[in-house]
């Protein structure tokens, strides 16, 4: 990630800034405040502001006056029990607004959540910069053989080198023509003198664009409560998502750790280290606990399902 | 509006604690904050956190690194811009948490408005105060005679009384019940020796409180961005909302002023004191401009709307 | 529940109405369209209008042109990973209409589902009627002394009895009061020549029924998507749910088993009777398996988590 | 837009299938129901189903048991009054859900309305059609020098056609792209004796299609309620609109017609012809009927606000 002149000299003037304030306010979070942290080989996450902490999710769940209890170890307790139970509005009440680069295709993931608030950098205002996604040779993965949606093993390096080639070259000339459509493509026409003068124009943006790949970067502000943002990460923090949003949901847990510490270690053992068993799961772990054999075909349970439960208590299906 | 001790001393004790922050701060509204806005007899809303300001909504329109634009002249102009364009987005990165106590039948009008966060208390959990609203003389009012869907002239004087008296006296007996419902009812029950003894209990809060009338004040915390809070106050702050909410959103527009004055300022000019001419409406303004006479019956237009243009252009129906 | 006889006039003619459609139609909910299924003690829900089938959401899954697969077991399997793996948009292609009466209090409770569209009754613009809520005598419990929210040990009989005379009386006094409040007051005023003359008016409508209580019965128009009534369930056909608003939910699964029956299976399997783990429960139970014997103290969880952990397992705690 | 015979025929199955049902039905709708309603070059919109129409908007405004009104007229004037006074709820009791083929940069637009639900095809389970959009040469316009967003005069005729030739190159080469990188690349690993043999794999999908350009053809379920179509609508059908989504928003308004024709009707009127006049416009538009010369420097509009009011009045600026 490079980041102009300009841009590292407005994000200083931010950072140096500091004012007073009644409102919670949480000094990790600070910390790192208007820096962009690197993801992706061009992207970034930036915070940008934060509402609430920790204290402000009992805050709201007890609808008080002040800031509720002063002990960490009922504040802890409380929160638990509001994530154990899925009691989600008091989460609601943290906000995060983010700045974020990412490619394309990443950003249609993303925007799949739609209880967010978004603002795009515009194509058919502004052009955009040559910036694309190329993926690391490690990560590029011929397509999964036991699952339709996903990648599998990682390519021999010859053939990755020849892959990322390929991406690159594609890119690169579909910036070539964009970059070409943009400039003037005819003479100004001739003045009328009934009108004013008017300067030869390339293609319009909002069409040059059409040219660009999936990959290439885009910018957005992104601004979310706290338990959609949870529900986001369940979601694309998992396994099953794809590497490259992975790899935001990641920065996004980084930050909710410096941010809402109690909340952060609440939803890891609760949503994402947790596991929700069926109706049918429950009595196979009942069986298995009051020590009768239980196989794939006296489970009761699709295939399916009873390779992903072996899998969560950790056995051979 | 009458606070206890002890939040009076939780209250200030969050306004005597600052702390420095990076985050865009508005000195105006830190001025306010914590402290409760009385509305109505009973009723408050307290500001308890807000993100981003006037040049947050620009920094957002542009997607920039820094804060936008230096000039103030040229952040109003954008904001006026999105404001008229109903480029709904960029308002939306501003972000607004209040404590609000309010009469129920307010609350129920209020929860109409969906895209906010909302934490009540729960007469589930915790046993109401004896607080409900009583309409001060003059505001209590006869049913609209032109209008099915509120109130008209003011009652007279004496009638007005009479009327304050049946309302208490209904709440006053309401409370009563719930009071004496809330107590044992009955003696506890024998200890039977294989079980913790029982303390007798009283009839469950959540069915005691059916009994209460609607008048009952309760309290959440509301959370909501810039732009649904216009369109609430677009609705709720117009002279066809009850009187009641109509005191809350007025409040409500003054916390704005402090909060985002140049949206607050466009918001006054383009929604509250706009209008919208439909395209018949927009026929009759063109025929007066031209100087041409027209009436209800040569406008094409519906009694109702002919009536309400009359009154947005100032002139005699 | 009683019906006035125009009402049931009313809904006989609209049953009696059939036409073709070419869109996917349920048989088995045809039979109830209309149809006011009773709730409690003059409460009703009412389908009014549906949109798709189980085979619309397989549908949707593929985005197919034709109606997906034509066996219905593999539309189960498809429907049962969507539901395991919490894939809701194929839920959200499916959509119900109904016509709920309802006691205030649960309206209350009902409303703070925000993904759902509503029309109330308007007693603002209306009168209400004298019906409350007044619950069965075997329904009135004291307040639980384990759960701070929530109902325990039924009442005593007699204590029964005059609770609910209590209720009743109070109800009575509230709805006497609303009555004689819309009355007019005062002998209209002389005619003054210069306006037109008016009728005596009693106390708005939207100041009357602030006396009323919240076990006052209201009306709505509900409509809301198959994915978001399931998350409505999980939380309302719950045991935590008060019972009140429990009856509807219950009443809302039936609905759902002649509407989608392999959805409505599903969500059984997955989500009613399933059971959400967190890493230290899934610990427990691995440990269980293994044949080591865990207690509250050795298990790492806090104390109610232990016991909900057992409950789910049906072992003693 | 060409569709597959087994396309085709999946049609052609759905539209033969007729059955009785008790539902609201709009027979003007049914008839085009399934059918794909050509847009762009390969895109088109399907109805695939319909909840409500214009009845069902006047039942749930007044929460009646049968159909509410019985004449037209009444009907219409309730309808005309809720569009009017932006009484959106009873709009939202009617539902639509389209399927969609459309290009990916127009997909962007449109998925920016969040109140909707939507299922897209999945690029990363599935391949991609060699499909992707190129616009008519008189569609091919030069940047606009007036607006920084939008486009201007059309090109002239030789440098669209190379314009399109420019596009449809770097689109081919795309495709041809992912085409080869989908291929199996290196030759099968060796079977080992302890797993199954794995065939050859080419590049993961969800990586390949990252090189396809924004103008590829993506496909996708889509539903909303009529309120918020309409605001769609009041957005994408506008002349700011980006042209190619406004071909879309356009078969939507002929769709609405055939749907609720007073709906749109009154969309029409007060939404889509109507305008709205700012605190200051107001006053110009008095001042212009009052016969008093306004300019745009005696207006105390800005620049931009008097040219777009003038516009309105059909006046010279």
């Amino acid at each position: 990630m490079t980041l102009s002149a300009a841009d590292r000299r407005e994000i200083d003037d931010l950072r140096a800034d500091r004012t007073l304030t009644r409102r919670a306010t949480v000094p990790a979070l600070e910390e790192i405040l208007y820096e962009p942290l690197p993801v992706l080989d061009h992207g970034f996450i930036r915070v940008i502001d934060y509402m609430g902490d920790d204290r402000a999710v009992v805050q709201a769940a007890r609808v008080s006056y002040g800031r509720g209890t002063r002990r960490v170890s009922e504040d802890a307790a409380l929160i638990r029990y509001l994530m154990r139970h899925r009691h989600s509005s008091p989460f609601e009440m943290c906000e995060i607004k983010l700045h974020v680069k990412l490619p394309i295709f990443v950003a249609r993931q993303w925007i799949r959540h739609r209880t967010a608030n978004v603002n795009e950098y515009s194509a058919r205002y502004s052009i955009l910069d040559r910036e694309f996604y190329l993926p690391e040779p490690d990560m590029l993965a011929g397509q999964s053989t036991v699952n339709r949606q996903g990648r599998g093993e990682a390519l021999p390096t010859a053939a990755a080198a020849e892959v990322r080639d390929r991406l690159r070259a594609t890119a690169e000339a579909a910036f070539d023509a964009y970059d070409e459509l943009l400039v003037p493509l005819a003479p100004a026409p001739e003045p009328t003198g009934d009108g004013p003068e008017t300067d030869p124009v390339g293609l319009a943006r909002e069409l040059a664009r059409i040219t660009l790949p999936l990959s290439t970067y885009t910018q957005w502000y992104w601004k979310i409560d706290l338990h959609n943002l949870f529900h986001f990460l369940s979601l694309r923090a998992d396994r099953h998502a794809q590497y490259e949003i992975r790899a935001y949901a990641e920065r996004l847990l980084e930050i909710i750790e410096r941010w809402v510490p109690l909340c952060a270690a609440a939803f890891r053992d609760y949503r994402r280290s947790g596991v929700t068993l069926s109706a049918g799961g429950l009595e196979v772990v009942r069986r298995l606990i009051a020590g009768e054999p239980v196989t794939a075909e006296t489970s009761g349970l699709g295939r399916r399902e009873w390779r992903e439960l072996m899998a969560a208590l950790g056995r051979q299906p």
